[in-house]
């Protein structure tokens, strides 16, 4: 294994030393692996609190998407660990005020106990709190998986359209809605072209052949459903939509926002010829494409993989998309 | 080889169209591989133009930065092949008015040369144009290499500096001589665990052990100055910065930027490792950090590494470091 790191152990706790000095409108709850919004005292009166967290090796998921206009707490679980409902809960404590808070939880079995354990304490103590799971994940559709679908990169639109809709002054109950609607219309399928090492693994967490790629994978190294042989870029882009498609519900209008996710080590050169695809595909079955970003929104260690999303939008939902946040993560398009 | 493409040979036509898609903010010169501000029409009579370009598989260098408040245009290359002067000279007459035209170019041969000629014809057409050589790989210094020392990531510091001096209205000549004064300050070195793979060639261009790392490298597959055993996250930032600070210049007050650019399949967790250290190590050296940036900046196709770069800097560079851009690939920081 070959990773800029120290101690394997050491890497969640230096990566936030190190998001600290790179960020400095983020800022780091005392005695946890929490980073918040460094003006959180401020909003956390003005507006609905946006939590979100979760295991590490998804960089930059969450903390890089804390900002006006996002998140305003992201809690730092280990590689591939659920935090503990502690930290939540202490996050939930630090950024929320009478407004109350949203939780954007993955949908996986530890988020969901521990924010969910989380969220009961916060109200509790007399906070409200409101829960949304995304689980945009096509792949395994229709296989009866007793867990239902996995979150995945679809996340990031989430984050970003609640967090608008909070810093915009909507009410607990109208955000967990809109962010409930969204999931709804939300669906992502993923490729790998070869697995992710965990640094405290330190080998990856399967092997594929040079001309194998492996279809509707998980992040945390979950083997796919397909295992394939390699198709040219087009016909990836095809074979991931038409799933996509297939299981999503994007609404009468057939008008999308679209995310080609980097799952960590694919070049922009390849994310941009993919987009140019996906782009003229979804034009050709009528459906138009209002909004298209790539870049790497969440990750899966060192993986080479995407994924793509596609989003069901109205206007409202594009502004929000449109509207400016200093989140870090999020991509600079004045 | 592995990759999201379609025929090795179309990889740069195609990218530029998924960049247009992507970034409606881009425009395609017709006739050439150059994209430019869409708004390069009304742009051209007041302010400066600033022309970046070179080879491709340094995404998202340089089309990436192409925005207000940074370039004009960026020609672009075939992979690792210098741009054409007719591409580079059509680029000068498509974004150049009155206030004349500033190139940054990366020195290398073909890259000064075709640059350099396209200068000389756009002068010859009775546009002013002013050439800026980025100069600050550290790695070769003292060697007596004839060509001196490499372009590599710090140009994109260069790119924001004359881009935001230029955007506020500065002259070729204060824009063309600030450009020279920061790249007399700038210096970069670089570390590669493993070397990227040219979607030509189909294979990396040089192996690398399990347990070594290649100091010194350039963008182009070039082979290091040095090649030893790997070291933690801590050991090999210490190691690139005490070549930065050997051979740099930062200005007596000692105050920096400085870049930790990942050379494409680094982790977001690692660069932020990295950034940590970089930061106490430096300011046990007495050097303020003013600002600190960690992100894909400049790549080499595929490869794993870093650079780090180091930039002396005064108020009002810290203010053009700050100034607004469009462009998509500066990271968000409002």
């Amino acid at each position: 294994m070959k990773k800029f790191i120290n101690r394997p152990e050491d890497v969640v706790e230096e990566m936030m030393q190190g998001l600290a000095v790179l960020h400095p409108s983020l800022a780091r709850l005392l005695g946890h692996k929490v980073m918040v919004r460094a003006d959180a005292e401020r909003a956390r009166d003005q507006q609905v609190a946006v939590i979100a967290g979760g295991g590490s090796g998804h960089e930059p998921a969450h903390a890089g998407y804390i900002g006006v206009g996002m998140l305003s707490a992201a809690v730092v679980g280990e590689v591939f660990t659920s935090p503990s409902s502690d930290s939540i809960l202490a996050a939930i404590k630090a950024v929320s005020g009478e407004p109350g808070a949203l939780l954007v939880v993955k949908n996986y079995t530890g988020d969901r106990l521990n924010f969910g354990l989380a969220a009961e304490m916060a109200r509790a103590e007399g906070i409200s709190v409101e829960m949304v799971i995304v689980d945009d994940d096509v792949a395994l559709k229709g296989t009866g998986q007793a867990t239902g679908a996995r979150g995945l990169a679809g996340t990031i639109f989430i984050h970003k359209l609640v967090g608008a809709a909070a810093a915009e002054g909507r009410s607990l109950a109208e955000v967990a809605a809109m962010g409930r609607a969204a999931v709804e219309s939300l669906a992502t399928m993923g490729v790998s072209f070869s697995a992710g090492t965990s640094p405290a693994v330190g080998k990856p967490s399967f092997e594929l052949g040079e001309h194998e790629m492996e279809l509707g994978l998980g992040i945390h190294g979950e083997p796919g459903v397909k295992r394939t042989r390699l198709q040219t870029a087009d016909e990836l882009t095809e074979t991931l939509l038409a799933e996509v498609l297939k299981h999503g519900r994007f609404g009468d209008e057939k008008r999308v926002a679209v995310m080609v996710n980097n799952l960590s080590a694919t070049t922009e050169m390849e994310l941009a010829i993919v987009a140019r695809h996906a782009m003229s595909f979804l034009e050709s079955k009528g459906i138009t494409v209002e909004r298209i970003y790539a870049g790497t929104f969440l990750s899966s260690l060192d993986m080479a993989g995407i994924s793509i999303t596609v989003l069901g939008v109205n206007d409202e939902w594009l502004r929000w998309f449109d509207a400016v946040t200093t989140a870090p993560a999020w991509p600079n398009a004045l």
